[in-house]
């Protein structure tokens, strides 16, 4: 079983990437708005996201457009 | 329905995309290699297509990380 996460961070090229990839994702994806949440930006960078938002299948990490840069959320 | 067109140019960082990306969605992906069709480079241009890897779905693009400048394809 894989597994998604979509990192973002509430902005507005955060917010159409994740719906429009999560409707068409075949499998369920969790989704981390790393403003609200951020104890996992460390897990986040772990996984290799440097920007949000970023979708991480099974740690693959795909940076998707350029909504904010990791370090811009501490 | 919807459609996906994954734009790319063969280059490591669009393939490992590619292959992750289209095995994740549920829908047909059709890929487009610019470096072998160039003649549809113009299309990705008028879709809002800046860089490679890049995934249209109905109209909307993300660029995926960054292989290559479209303009380093012409």
């Amino acid at each position: 079983m894989s597994r998604a996460v979509f990192y973002h961070a509430g902005c507005p090229v955060c917010v159409s990437a994740e719906q429009t990839i999560a409707d068409h994702l075949n499998e369920e994806v969790e989704k981390v708005h790393l403003g609200e949440q951020s104890k996992r930006i460390e897990e986040a960078e772990q996984s290799g996201v440097k920007s949000v938002p970023a979708l991480v299948i099974d740690g693959q990490v795909f940076h998707i457009n350029h909504g904010a840069a990791l370090s811009a959320l501490k």
